[in-house]
């Protein structure tokens, strides 16, 4: 692995990509200082102000072996964790480059986000300002007060359960951190700052697939979505097409 | 079997019961003629009726086999399915008797069912009058318009996705079909029709594990929840005696 800088990382789309879009673009990634570049004052301060997040550390370098052996053709680096999502957020927003077009924040514990899914969404951040993947929400929801009774049946046709990747323009986001931060808000998912900004959001038709794998059901789950992959881009050139299209990828790779 | 004639079914709950709760009741379940009673011009106007759930015959001796190798001490009889769920609920509450204390509504794709869960909805159903099993909502929920732009973020606090048994007492559901075939209103769950009527529906605090068993991922995770319990059962006599409270039974049994 070159021992490279610390810099803001872009990820220009690949022309020669099989799964190529007429309107894709580059994106930028959270990124700070690699762990071995960072010096021992620095090494004390996350040491003081990520001791919530000891494991952070520890998927590094799993994270840095994917990225050397799958050859990924675009730029990683880390960012500092913080107590909340919205403080890791902040830390990535921090590091990118001024010339960003889009910021992507994406769970980790989401490793089956699909390549087609993933564009169209940060095709609708680029037209809107803000996007966000989600599916239409499939049980009935009701709002419930705190003893316990029902207060209401939500009409369940325009409720959506929102996933990642979250998309945001890096200069609205800016914005929506120092909106957030002066009148003390916390807000449990990103795109939720650019609607307390008043400004429109997106909500990008996703996959039921793009699970969140946290318990060992999940990752039971999980291993099947990617053998019936397997299976179907064994079947013929025609399916494979189509399960590669829809195959897995870290958003990292390819887009 | 016992050749038994069409008749509803009260399962009286059993004082001998391991898991006997100070303040269990009766509790009435669907029921109506079952599929060899049946007169020639009757299977004609299932035939007719029913011609949308051509698998709900295929079901019953299932069904019937496992209630005679369980010995189940509770009658079973089958209702006519309907083209709507609210149908199905329908006919089943024709068929129960009039001395019912509660009907209590189950999908029978929730196989994993607590029996403890289950009491605990039938207790909160005899005390308020109707009552659903339900649990806190984990994902961010945005309701959004036809355009796909967000409204705004739902308030998870209160929010809670329902499932079954949904119980009620058999006079409120009867006069609430009644206001819902007069106004020709269409519910997505059986409680909704006691909100619909301007009175007190209780949710009572489920298990995640009750899940809908609808794909072949679902049956996998059934498949290891049960492992798990029957895990934890071997492990002690302290854990057996947990995982035999918490294990799923049907909702014929033991109630």
């Amino acid at each position: 692995m070159p021992d490279r800088a610390p810099r803001s990382v872009v990820a220009e789309e690949k022309q020669s990509s099989l799964h190529r879009q007429p309107h894709s673009t580059a994106y930028e990634w959270h990124c700070s200082t690699r762990k071995r570049q960072l010096s021992a004052p620095s090494r004390r301060r996350r040491q003081a102000n990520g001791s919530q997040h000891p494991q952070a550390n520890d998927y590094r370098p799993l994270f840095m072996e994917h990225y050397i052996t799958a050859a990924i053709d675009c730029p990683i680096c880390f960012a500092q964790p913080g107590i909340e999502r919205q403080d890791s957020v902040y830390n990535g927003l921090q590091a990118i480059s001024s010339s960003a077009k889009l910021v992507a924040v994406h769970d980790s514990a989401r490793p089956l986000i699909m390549e087609d899914d993933a564009r169209r969404c940060m095709h609708d951040a680029l037209r809107v300002g803000a996007a966000v993947l989600g599916v239409a929400v499939k049980p009935t929801i009701k709002q419930v007060d705190a003893l316990g009774n029902v207060v209401q049946t939500l009409e369940r046709a325009g409720l959506w359960e929102v996933q990642t990747p979250q998309v945001i323009r890096p200069a609205l986001l800016r914005e929506g951190f120092q909106m957030v931060r002066s009148n003390h808000l916390a807000v449990t998912d990103d795109v939720s700052i650019i609607e307390a900004m008043g400004l429109p959001v997106h909500v990008t038709k996703g996959s039921y697939s793009n699970i969140k794998v946290t318990t060992p059901d999940d990752m039971m789950v999980a291993e099947n979505l990617l053998s019936q992959q397997r299976a179907a881009a064994i079947q013929g050139p025609h399916l494979a097409a189509s399960a590669a299209e829809r195959s897995p990828v870290g958003l990292s790779a390819k887009l």
